[in-house]
């Protein structure tokens, strides 16, 4: 069997997309990339089966990358539309589109995205699993590793599996705990599936078994975390620690097996509170790359959660986070539709955007330099076209000229010229 | 002459607005308010011309505040729509208002906002004083305190002066040393207006003037800074940090006038540079309290301001700012429109409301707390009244009944309760 890209980059073999990943980043030598992913605290998350124009690195050293959510669901008039969301996160760059399907036309969706996107693509089996069922409790643990591995096949470059939450913990949830039990979906519907067949999480029973799946086309495994707070009452609620814990050491096993690990992240957390909750994670599960949602800041912003969610997932980057799950103003009301998803990606590459100026890396400053310049130079056009949404700056600036509409004659540029 | 609010505080008499700024906020008791607002650690913007149904205390112990900038320019159709912004605020209960208005109709809108609002309000004589000549270079140094003392008479709150960039620190101006010379619009008008008249800044000059027109009224002083950064390239630069120091000088001496002092802030500051930042503000100017613009955490989101201002304003207040002054989207582009301003107040009061969760305040937390409940119980009409902007999560949401259009049947609360 070929080596994973784990097990190569361990044997200092240099394949094509650590080659490709290296060369978007400004880590100072391959070695040290090398170094990274041998030691689980970097991925480049790659079905070997599925070849892309471009690769990413995730973790150590790596800029921060940014995760879209989107998927058809039972109803296929969905389809053109949620291809039109993948069309757009392919616009903004993107760097990985999780793909949340379930129904009859999943498959066929999530064949398209990896044939014709560069993109990583992820997927939650999961949801696809009980998507296949009228009742999805009555899958046998078979099931959940057939879909698994159609889905490994199909070439996703990784996969959440919700492996974490065990009868140890389900045992211990109690109303008096906390507020919201199980806001992740993958994880509540786990917890479902055992509470109906008093049963342990498949997942975690036949890790060995998701592990050797994963590993026939080198698929990273992002574990999910079915305990992350859902309110900012609930962070750090000992439920969601204690998970981390069952997290780390299921990523220890994965990368035996040479498989590559993400680990996710909350969730709701105050916002004076993100910096260690980051670093502790990051401690428990030994640097394994840290992928978040959000996290959201507060629970009052619903038709806003893509400002309070990306106001976090700034302040998760500063403390180390290293990928972030967008969040559009939809979250906690509807589907996001277009306009939905196309704020929350601008939100979120605002977030990776200012994290990766403040961890210093040079081409990301060059960007607001050469605007700042084109500011002081009173050029419109390069202003416009260093935007982050030159279609918005455009249509907000108006007609192109010389006179700022902000200041008038008053223009503090030009007094101070 | 009756004591102002300040010298009372150090005498320990508790008036109307020291009491009714005590009430919205959860100080331990009477005696520490005052104890902070006499050291000048904490103030309550309050012309004693102008009497109002709320007053607010900024700063030490206080949940953190924000101000939206409206105002009418020279074209008098702007009067209704400006009124309506004001409404806005109203409605979103935005604690203060300044009125950045100039032109024939500007002093008739300030004394509309001043009588009918029961904000805070705050102005900038010098856009007034430039509104009213040709050429504004032209203006004397008495004209600089005849439209002050017009403002402080009508019954204006605050007044923002720009008193901290005075001759040496002009001459220290060089091309080489930023990307951006000024780009407060104030400081600008006060840079060209020293440079024509090679004269010292009138502000700076006639400063115990300045404090004398304050005092008749006992209108609060927020100290401008014309070298606030225009990029987060020139965040830190010499000449923002030596203004800094003269800041301090006329805040120190204010006070022993019996003037309350606002300190203004940056501007743009990479995220990792905030903390430190409004830590070593806060150390010059003795802890009085900190008024920031944002500060933008990148210069690349042209129509999403917003955003990056609200995220560098969460992360500033998380470091001990007391004040935030709305970023709209229309930042950098153009004036903004109803919209735009509702979408920055929304954003900024998601930024404040994350600041004062995380820095203890049960009150707001409360709330989160609340609509949590609400989500568990899946009680949507509840979720919508305790959101930020009720009317978005209705409109977001539909029909108001028990079936979840995110997850559908999958949702992971009924999964989970």
């Amino acid at each position: 069997m070929e080596k994973t890209l784990l097990e190569k980059a361990k044997n200092k073999e240099i394949s094509i997309e650590i080659k490709s990943a290296f060369e978007n980043e400004e880590i100072p030598s391959l070695e040290i990339l090398l170094q990274n992913i041998s030691e689980g605290k970097t991925v480049i998350p790659a079905n070997k089966k599925r070849k892309r124009e471009k690769y990413y690195a995730i973790g150590k050293g790596c800029t921060v990358k940014i995760n879209a959510n989107i998927g058809v669901t039972a109803n296929y008039s969905s389809f053109d539309k949620e291809l039109k969301k993948a069309e757009l996160c392919e616009k903004y760059n993107v760097e990985s589109v999780m793909d949340l399907s379930c129904g009859a036309f999943a498959q066929r969706f999530r064949e398209k995205l990896i044939r014709e996107f560069s993109f990583i693509v992820g997927s939650v089996p999961v949801y696809d699993l009980s998507g296949r069922f009228k009742d999805f409790t009555k899958a046998k643990p078979k099931d959940f590793l057939e879909v698994l591995e159609e889905h490994v096949e199909t070439g996703v470059d990784f996969v959440t599996i919700h492996a974490g939450i065990n009868r140890e913990l389900v045992e211990k949830i109690s109303t008096k705990n906390r507020i919201l039990n199980i806001v992740s979906r993958g994880g509540s519907m786990i917890y479902k599936w055992m509470k109906e067949n008093k049963a342990e999480n498949p997942y975690f029973e036949y890790f060995d078994d998701v592990l050797k799946i994963l590993k026939k086309y080198d698929v990273t495994i992002s574990i999910g975390d079915a305990f992350r707070p859902g309110c900012v009452e609930d962070a750090g609620e000992e439920l969601q620690i204690r998970e981390t814990y069952i997290v780390s050491q299921l990523a220890e096993k994965a990368r035996e097996y040479g498989i590559q690990v993400i680990i996710e992240g909350p969730g709701h957390v105050r916002a004076n509170e993100i910096y260690w909750t980051v670093k502790m994670i990051k401690k428990i599960c030994k640097d394994a790359p840290l992928y978040v949602l959000g996290p959201l800041t507060t629970d009052i912003a619903a038709g806003y959660d893509h400002i309070s969610g990306s106001m976090g997932a700034l302040i998760a980057s500063l403390a180390g986070a290293d990928f972030l799950c967008y969040v559009t103003p939809a979250e906690h009301l509807r589907l996001p539709d277009l306009e939905d998803v196309k704020e929350g990606i601008i939100a979120f590459k605002i977030a990776a955007h200012s994290a990766n100026i403040a961890r210093g890396f040079k081409k990301a400053l060059e960007r607001d330099i050469e605007i700042s310049i084109a500011r002081r130079d009173l050029n419109w056009e390069k202003i416009i076209n260093l935007s982050i949404d030159p279609e918005k700056a455009k249509r907000y600036r108006g007609e192109l000229n010389n006179i700022c509409t902000m200041c008038g004659e008053l223009c503090a540029i030009k007094n101070s010229n």
